[in-house]
């Protein structure tokens, strides 16, 4: 028996990474009343910081008590309605579970997949926007089960050129923070993102940026929102609320999260790094693991460096080793690995 | 203007309650993966006592990331299907949440509103369940808006005298651990709660416990939910892998908030005091505060004390006073109040 390993750089596993003490000391924080003035500023804050994070101007956010997966089914619900297709780009599983949530909605999905390690060619993209018309394309930034990076740069454009009126969607649960997203400037219309990964906060938290185009998309909608609690129609008003730093309600908020996430994203917006040089460390350091790990044997997943994340790796065995040889080597060292995330090289 | 006040015994204010400090430590847990046995050996004694708790001997608890309102959408999604009926107890606005909830998943909604500071009669269910067949009845265990307390005993009795069938789903989101719920003997078949209020644990955890009747219902639906992130289709594996002490993923739970919530289980599980003296304690000193707030001028919302929750207090404003006299008062003397939570009372 053989496995993928897959290592996350500041935590060593994909996700949840490893907590600065500030961050955990936030997490303790004493009871606060969801609709006081003083947690409504932090709420607000931190809405702001996601979206600066993000390079974006007017994009808009929604923090939300939920998993990365409440992500899919918000975009899932709000910006598709039955009957409308959607096209997802398959670079490792968790374009899967994006599909049968597009699915459970009532949309048409057609994946295009990549060979295993790889990411979707642009070529093919366009081939399928031309043949038919999508309300959404989804692309998984950085897919937790393979470690490979998809040019959400590149792929807007495609999109632009070839079906302007559709929604670009990033998945980017394994890549926010870690890997540079320039939301605006790129024409990204959704990111959706967790708290647990390159955010540094104790899962828990959906984070989804949806551009100006996207919330009108939404509210173009010619029929009603099928779902409750992602629905964006009751969380629009309350969002706004609080960025205008005051409180609204439809559903309490994970009050100590968001001040986690607050002390997070304060270290990562105002550390000793900038936000380009935080992501240049991140690619360097990645590049000095990836090497490190050719040298004593391991190959990587992703075929070729243009598609290699920065933010975690995804190896498969040497030939001839085992998990029960190396797993234990590398606790030795103090090195934790993940294994088994994808389901097609399971034992690799 | 004036204004309803709202007690809650624990934290003053109608949630978050305050948290003990091992509950704040157990929150700052360093990370941990949500696949580790050692996490699955802590979710599974969270699902065992929240089980425990609610006497029951076979129900089947749900801890997902989320909010309370949650537990509203799972069990509008997975248990009543487009076109069937649903009965909403209203004792206040936490039962027009449901009953738009219920309504978004496709539902036939009726409501039968108990006059304010009142619960719904049972002749009045009663007479609703003959005049026509309802897959669900919800009631509102205690209402946050109006302190009004139902009788989570005597309701499944009529449901089960008059119509077998349907399924008792009761909201305890302000409730469970301050107020007796016996989920199996008294023969309720859901309660929904969340994690920031008796159960003394930040906000963030949606925790639905449901009967097995329940889970047959959900098993023999004959059209697929609709939902994705709130499926039982999802999560029941999860919960039962859990449960026996290993992990499975379908997203990822909020890992610091289960090592809290099982922080706070066990105090109120294993503390000096048994789960009936608590209840018992809980009621002694609601009385105590209701009393003293009578004496002082407060006339409480609940029309009469077989009606009054023992978790929280809701109290009109004393003839002649405004919010603006009596606020900065009770503040001086360390009492936190919160307002305006019931639109036909509000500003009294």
């Amino acid at each position: 028996m053989s496995t993928v390993l897959c290592f996350c750089l500041r935590g060593i596993i994909p996700g949840p990474i490893e907590f600065t003490d500030e961050v955990l000391f936030a997490n303790a924080h004493p009871s606060m009343s969801h609709m006081s003035p003083d947690f409504a500023r932090v709420f607000g804050d931190c809405i702001r910081m996601t979206r600066q994070l993000l390079y974006s101007e007017d994009a808009q956010p929604f923090l939300i008590a939920g998993s990365g997966t409440l992500g899919q089914d918000q975009v899932s619900a709000n910006l598709v309605e039955p009957g409308e297709n959607a096209l997802v780009l398959h670079s490792g599983c968790f374009a899967d579970s994006f599909a049968d949530c597009l699915q459970t909605y009532g949309a048409n999905v057609d994946q295009i997949k990549a060979e295993i390690g790889g990411a979707v060619k642009e070529a093919d993209i366009e081939n399928a926007l031309q043949a038919k018309k999508y309300k959404i394309v989804t692309v998984t930034h950085v897919d937790t089960s393979s470690a490979v990076l998809s040019d959400i740069k590149a792929i807007p454009n495609v999109v632009k050129r070839v079906s302007p009126d559709t929604l670009v969607v990033v998945d980017a649960v394994c890549s926010v923070a870690s890997e540079e997203i320039q939301m605006g400037a790129w024409g990204i219309d959704v990111v959706l993102t967790a708290s647990q990964k390159g955010l540094g906060t104790p899962p828990g938290l959906s984070i989804l940026v949806a551009s100006q185009k996207a919330v009108q998309v939404f509210e173009n909608r010619s029929t009603p929102v099928t779902t409750y609690y992602g629905s964006w129609k009751k969380w629009l008003p309350v969002t706004k609320a609080y960025e205008n730093n005051s409180a609204a309600y439809f559903a309490t908020p994970p009050v100590n999260l968001i001040y986690a996430f607050h002390a997070s994203l304060t270290q990562i917006m105002q550390g000793s790094v900038s936000l380009e040089q935080r992501f240049k460390l991140h690619q360097e350091v990645s590049r000095r693991v990836k090497k490190a790990a050719e040298e004593i044997g391991f190959k990587g997943v992703p075929l070729s460096e243009d598609v290699q994340a920065n933010g975690m790796s995804a190896l498969y065995l040497p030939d001839g080793f085992t998990v029960s040889d190396i797993v234990p080597r590398l606790l030795k060292k103090g090195v934790v690995v993940a294994g088994r995330l994808h389901a097609s090289i399971k034992g690799q």
